[in-house]
Parts: C-alpha cells; structure tokens; sequence
C-alpha cells in the first residue's frame, strides 16, 4: 500500500550503509535516512489528530469520480468556496481533464465519489476566516462514497486536502485509496507565514504560489510584511506618493488596490488570513520619500545631517498621517488584525534631535528613550483601536511597557533559549502570543534543518495551563533580504511544512524518522503539484520538477 | 550612462545609512551595498583584462542592427557555431522578434552593427574546444560598424557575450552602447562547473539551462559527475543493466545516448568542454546493481554480510569490465579527458574480505590498502592510457602515490588551508593541478557568500613561476545531495560567477566593491535573459523573475 508515493523513500533505503557523502559532513542525513522506514500514515502531512488505515483498498475512476455536496449540508452550489476547492482538489488528484471511458466494472472494489457535508447552519462560505474558525473535520474513506464531515467549509477544505494526501497510484498507476478515518483538528489556531516584500518585491504571482503551497500544508495566517526601510510597494490610495517615491518602482514593484483584493480572496478561498504589517516607528526610511516631514531629522551637531530616523513622535502630524492610513489599511484588509511591528527602533537619530530633546525634557522622560518610543506606540495603539481592529506587535513593545489592550497579540521573535522567558512573561501579563524565534527560515545552512524547526515544542516554557492557551500558535518568517521570486519557493518548501505539522498535530507527534518518510513524500508530491519544493536528501520524485 | 542596467545599484545607494537589516546580522552586507558606486566597468562580469569606455554613446536600432561575419573572415555562413551565436546574442540584446520601423535618420549617433572576424586560418567552427584552445578577442565599438576579431570561434563566442553586457537602455528605453576597446584573454585555461546527476536526477533541461548561464559567464567545463553510489543515470549500449538497475528509473531517470550527444552538442556551440567523471573504486554502490561481481563483497566474521564495498580490485573480471566501459566513455564523449575519481575509498570492507586480505599477502602489500588502491589505479590508468585520453583524478591518487602520466591533471579539493600545500606538491611534482577546494557551492551559509569564493588566489601557493603555470584553472562544485531541479539554478547562480572572474580576469581584479556593482547588474542580466539567479542583497531588478 501507498507504494507508488512512497517510492523515493523505498529506493534511498535500497541504498548500502557504505555510501556516504561524497567530501561532505552528511553523516547525520545519511543516518537518518537509512534508520526510516515508509510510514504506516504513507505521505500525510501535517498528520492529522487521529488516524486508521486498514489495509483495504478501493479504486478510484477519474472519469466518474465525483465531489459533491451532501443531501443535508447547509452549503449548496452556491458556495463558490467549496465548488472552487473541488475543482482544484480534483486536479490534483487525477490531473488534467479526462476522456469519459466507458465505465467497466470490474474485480476491485471503488470508491465512486467524495460526499462533503457542510454541518452547522452557517457555513461561513462567503465570511473571512478568523483566529476562532473551526477549522476541524471527520474523514471516512469506505464504499461506496467517502464522506468528508465538518462544521464549516474551513474543516472541509483542510479534510479536502486530507483526502488527497490519501490518494496513491497502486503499482498499475491506479488510482487507489485506502480504508480510512480520521478525526481532525489543528492544535494551534494560529500558523502562519512571514513573506517580506520590502527587501525585494515579490511578483503577485509569487505571493499566489505561496498561498496554494501554504493551503497545501494546512497554513492559515499569510503574514503580509509588505512594507519597510527599503521600499514601500503598497499602493495606498489616501497617500499615492507613498508607493510612488517609495517604492523601487512606481509602476512594477507596487501592489495596487485590485491586487491586494486579488490576494486577499485568494487566500480566503483556501482558508487562508491575510494579515498587513505596517511597521513603525523604526523600519520606515521609505516612508520618507513619499510624506514629508514623517520622519525625525538627524543632526550632526547643530546642523540637520541630511538623513532622517524613525517617525518623528513629537508632531501631531505624524498621528494624523497614522490615522488616515490605517483607516485606509483597515477598510482594504478584512480581518480583524494588523500588525504594528514596533521592533528595532534605534534611539540614535532620536537622540540627536533638539527638539525630541526638549520633548523628552517636558514629558519628563529623562534619557530614557524607550518611554518616548512607547509614547508613540500609545498613540499608535488608541489609533488603531479605533478602527475597530485587533493588533500583533513585536515583543519589544510588551517589553518596553506600553499598556496594551487585552486582546493584543504579542509577537515573539527574539532567538535562542530566551524565547521561553519570553513566553512565560507574556502569558503571565494575560496576553495571548505567536512564536517565531527559532522559526526564522531566512538564515540558511547545510544539509537537514528542517529536523531543528520539527523539534521545537512551543509550549515547553515554565506557566500554568491558562498561560499555555494564551500561546495561539506561530509563524515561519522567511525575511528578504537575500530572497526575491528566484528563490524564495524552494528556500521556504519543504522546510516551512516541519514547522506547519508542529503547529497542526498533536503534541506527542515527534518521530523524526516517521517525518523524515512523510516529508520526503509529501515534498514530491508539492513537486508533482507545480511547487519548486526542495528536497531534503539524496533522493527522486517519480515526477521530477518540469517548471525550470 | 550605463543609466538602467545598473538602477538596482543606485537605488540601494539610495537607501540611508540608518536602515538596516530586520533582526539579522546583516551589517557587512550593508556596509558594503553603502559602500559601492556604480562601476565605471557597467555590468561587465566577467571583467576584461583591458577595457577602455569612453563618454561617447551611440544607439542600435533593433530592427536594423546586423551581427555579421567579415570580408576576411576565415568563418563564413557555413560556421553554424557563430551563425547561432549571432541568433542567442540578438535577442539577449533586443528580447524578440521587431517589426520592421521605416528607418528614420535622427540625431543620434548610430552604431549600424557588429562585424566579426575570425582572423586564424581555420577557425575550428566544427571542432571541439580543448584545454589549449585560444579564447582570446578584441573588441572596438565605434561608427559606424564595432568589430569583433578573433583567432579561433571560441574566442568570437566571448566577444559577442562582453559586447552585449556593454548595451544597456538609455533613460528613454533605446539601447545604447558607448565607445569602448576591449583586448582579453582568460587568466586560467580550465573554468569549470561540477555538477552531479547522481544523488539526485537533473533533467536535460536543467543541464541545458546551466550550459547557458555557464557561457553567460565565460565557464567552459562542464564537469559531469554523473554517476555515483545513489544512482547510475548514465544509460550504456555495452552494459545497459547498469542504468536499468542502477537508475533511480530506468526510463525516466537517465541519460539517453541522444542526451548526452545533444547536451555535448550544446556545449559545444558554447565553446563548453563536457568531463563526464566515472568515479572508480569507490563511490560505486550503484554500478553493484547492474553488473554482478565487480564490487566487493563485504564480510561479518567468516560470512559475506550481504553488503558491498568498493570495485574489486582482485578480479581481472573488473578490469575487463573497465577497459570495455571505458572505450565505450571514451567514444560517447568526445573530450580529449575524462574524469575518473579515486576520492574518497573507505577500507572497511576491503580489509574484512578474506580473498583480499590473501591477495594482500601475494602482493606484499602488508596492511597497506593504500597499496592496493594504487594497484587498481594503476590498472585503471593504463586501460585508459589506451583509449587515447588523458586523465583527471581527485588528489588523493597523487597523494597516495599512484605513477602517473605526465600530462594527468590532479584535482585539488581536499579543504581549507591545505589546498595550498597540496597545490604546491602537485606542481612541485610537474603535474598540472585543478583547484576546487575553496569553491565548494554547495556548502551554503546565510548572506553573501560569494565574497570569500571571489577573495580565493588561486597561486598563492609557495612554488616557482613553472609551478604556477602548472594551474590549469578551477571548478565549482555543487554537490548535489541538497540539491535538483527545483533549487539548482538558484543555488549556483550567481555565487558561481565569483569564481568565474577569478578564473577569467587578472590577478589585480579584486575590488569586492566594484564587484558588488557589477555583479548586481549582472545578476539582474541574468535574470532578464530567464535564468533564475538569486540576488546578492536587498536590491530589485527592473525585470524581475518571471519563471515562477
């Protein structure tokens, strides 16, 4: 069973104990993939809350296969959501159209359709996901209809997913699948990913393969970090010069409004939220170009020097410029979160200043300038309050001390052991978090790093099981500076899914071997699906990648 | 001048001092984006040994401009290598196909087109290039006609890439090219690329892509690491088991007799020499497969474990085999040497054979399996000496002894400071040397990398200017157990070209600045022309990848 998608796994372990890497510290890959075996659960991925497989298999007729809505589900041919997903989850299990064959019936038992049963009132087919979407769904693959149960079409397009992953040529190249059930759920509700589209502009197109591949992987927050120093490709209606002096290009290196519509019903289409960072008050030297008198001037001496720090907090104009772009941010991005950003504010350019000194003097904030940034994040944070959203900043502000609302997100990102504490601390104030830190997928090394992104346990900080529900889940942050639509699919795909099954299956899901098979499978079938996923070792895809 | 081929870099200069990376350590490659200026060299990658620019443009009308041969030249239009190089490098410079304009004579200065003369007798359009082939080229761009002259084709096929690095876009769109006078020649003769079709399967196209990007910058090896212990994608007429078992697929997974023909072919029109390597005695795990007995049956205690080592150096049944694969390699590619290895022989299961350790004792070889090594070298050599080729081999042969024909080329690889040393002792012993140690690509690390591989001085070694002369060039290697069709071009491109201009310019081209400029052009060039390079740094190109 599953022995077609399992095939580079079965082939890597034909391979002897003796060949190792040629010149290469390989040992621990080598290792790793001799000690694995295929995986009883074949090419799922993440692998769902429960799973049974019985070695019972049905065959499935392209030209006859149907999905299709339940007798009693409350989401009819009028969900565009679900009929899209069915289109595209045929695809990717049988490819492209098929000649009707007239139907023979023959000695194997088959598995004539997939029933989908939308089962709560709402199917919420035309609302945006949320942080509280249910996204869970029961799966039973027998004869002679599979059914596909969830209380709304977010459980069913992870089931749809689900059910695709089950689906394997038998060594005829028939379509076959197994007897199967499944009760699933994810563990986080929040599982993102980072795309950074300042350092280098990613084509839409680029940002649309992330979206199916994230789908692919059970991904529902694109954490959109579409603006910063370097360029400012958001094409703002309220202030047009921002892209059009900030960004690298005012005409091919912007999103206009259409495209950002374009991306959000994309991603919503998959499940899929689509949250904006708008970072200040560091992070902004493009926002210079565009709006005048935005950003602190820096002083060499008594003179201006010419170069400009972050936003000028002192100036009420810089609250007002806030107020109408995040008005703006708020009425173009549907969900009920932006995030603020908020990290790395160097005090240099601040502290130069004259007149942020004389500020400084009269708000009584002494030398220290963390009260004068969380000053302007205060204000920041009232704006932004009343535009009705929620909003995610970086640890620093949480650290630094400002009053935040109860339901702010605090985003924690700083590496190494310190995360923990961070967690910790931030859970014990009542606030809720998303992890980062050992999630940054930018820096790479060699060989097997995904083995490090699959091991981190989330909640293995010191607190209480309150202060562990705060934890709403994490993000793969893939930043761009040394990334653009060259490289970024195959530097994320297939290290983001380690970090993506972290998020989705249970706790105890930790077999690195397990994974390794799983992984290896599920990457070709990423590759076979159109995506430049990478592979983690020696190794072949029965379908290898065509799009180069 | 030079106004739109080198936008990126100015926009980077752009961007103040104060912005720098998102939580990253990316403070020297801000430095030196800071720190660069447009290059007075354009884009030109990589650089000549002279060059003269002047500030004189002249413009090129797409639909008029000719690339033609000369009165004199001894290559007509029978010379298919150049007819086909005039077709590539008219539409790197003008993109497709242009309507006829009815010409209207302007103000602009014109340059009406691009004479090329190739000035030797025979200018060995048919032939392939070798170790000793002349690639060198003169080139002035002046009204009405630039010319370019050569001796040999290989060296007009360089000339036609540096002449259209030199056309770039006006601020109006129309291409330009300004006076210039270029005499060049490469510094190193051998300018290589490894590539290994082994750990994982690279389809043609990859290869062909790679062939491309390798004349894009002057590379003319292409060294074929072809087959090693995971698979044996090399499909034989003597011994077709071989790939029939020992591919990852015996259908698609190989390299068909027509596909190594074409791909030598390609190459060729490129002034690109194909070394396809057959890695002997070990590295072999896949020829076991297809060929019975020729590896080493392993032992535990008095039993064959079931396991096998390297070719088996006692049979004269594996010598035979040798001589008859060897006259079959020896006809398929026509390159004057072939690869043969000798890296990297693990004892082990020598040293547990009980045949071998008898053979040992006849021999004389004590506990010395370096002996035996030598031995089955020595053979190897001889049977190829037969074949009329010469022969490359990885250090560890000279290292260990091994008489050797005096024109062998030892492939220096073994790392760090050592290469040095090694370099000095293969010379010192009057052989010729590759160096590959310090460009190992597919080690990968996070930021700009290319930088250590562009500080590399090749001669830096102790030893006399005989020894010197003795370095024939170097390669860069991409292993490829990371690494196939999804990530390879991206990987290799454009940290390869580092190691392209240390091959091709003179020793004082060291300027890491003016390389941070020219190479960021030269990548965005690459990326125009559809090769999936990767950017250096946070940057944009005016075109940006399109190929997702």
């Amino acid at each position: 069973m599953f022995s077609s998608i399992i095939v580079n796994v079965c082939l890597l372990l034909g391979v002897s104990s003796s060949c190792w890497g040629n010149r290469q510290e390989t040992w621990v890959d080598e290792k790793l993939a001799r000690d694995t075996q295929p995986s009883k659960w074949g090419s799922l991925w993440p692998l769902p809350q429960r799973v049974d497989i019985f070695d019972v298999s049905f065959k499935l007729a392209a030209a006859s296969f149907q999905i299709f809505d339940g007798n009693t589900s409350s989401a009819g041919p009028s969900c565009n959501l679900l009929q899209n997903a069915y289109r595209r989850y045929y695809k990717y299990m049988f490819g492209g159209a098929k000649s009707k064959q007239p139907h023979t019936q023959d000695a194997f038992p088959e598995l004539m359709g997939l029933q989908v049963l939308i089962t709560d009132p709402n199917p919420e087919c035309d609302q945006y996901p949320s942080v509280s979407s249910d996204e869970s769904y029961e799966l039973l693959v027998d004869q002679p209809i599979a059914i596909l149960k969830a209380p709304k079409v977010w459980g069913a397009l992870h089931g749809l997913e689900t059910f695709s992953q089950l689906v394997y040529e038998d060594e005829f190249g028939a379509k076959s699948v197994n007897w199967t059930q499944i009760s699933d759920f994810p563990r986080f509700a929040h599982r993102g990913i980072l795309l950074d589209t300042s350092r280098h502009f990613l084509p839409v197109k680029v940002i649309l393969t992330n979206l199916e591949t994230m789908a692919m992987n059970k991904f529902n927050v694109f954490h959109w970090h579409i603006v910063d120093d370097q360029s400012f490709p958001y094409m703002s209606r309220t202030f047009p010069d921002l892209s059009q002096k900030g960004a690298y290009h005012p005409y091919t290196h912007v999103y206009t409004p259409s495209d950002v519509k374009m991306i959000v019903e994309f991603a919503r289409l998959r499940g899929i939220r689509v949250i904006p960072e708008f970072d200040t008050p560091g992070h902004t030297q493009s926002w210079g170009k565009g709006q005048a008198d935005l950003l602190t001037p820096c002083f060499a001496g008594a003179e201006p020097s010419g170069s400009f720090g972050p936003v000028n907090p002192i100036l009420n104009t810089s609250y007002d410029f806030m107020s109408r772009l995040f008005q703006e941010v708020a009425a173009v991005f549907p969900d009920n979160y932006v995030h603020l950003g908020g990290d790395e504010v160097d005090f240099t350019c601040w502290k130069s200043n004259p007149d942020i000194q004389k500020f400084m003097e009269k708000q009584g904030f002494g030398k220290n300038y963390s009260k004068l940034e969380s000053f302007y994040i205060q204000r920041l944070l009232d704006i932004v309050t009343s535009t009705k959203k929620g909003y995610i900043i970086w640890q620093e502000v949480f650290d630094n001390g400002v009053k935040l609302k109860p339901d702010t997100v605090v985003h924690v990102w700083m590496g190494g052991a310190n995360s923990a504490d961070e967690l910790r601390n931030v859970t014990a104030a009542g606030f809720t978090a998303i992890l980062s830190a050992p999630w940054y997928l930018n820096y790479i090394s060699y060989a097997q790093d995904w083995v490090q992104y699959y091991k981190v346990e989330p909640l293995s900080f010191n607190g209480t099981e309150a202060q562990k529900k705060l934890v709403m889940g994490g993000e793969a942050c893939m930043w761009g500076e040394y990334v653009d639509a060259t490289n970024l699919t195959p530097r994320l795909w297939p290290r983001a899914s380690a970090v993506a099954e972290r998020l989705w299956s249970a706790k105890d899901v930790t077999d690195v071997n397990d994974a390794y098979a799983r992984l290896s499978s599920h990457r070709c079938r990423l590759v076979e699906r159109g995506i430049a996923a990478e592979p983690l070792f020696s190794s072949y895809c029965p379908h290898e990648f065509k799009g180069i």
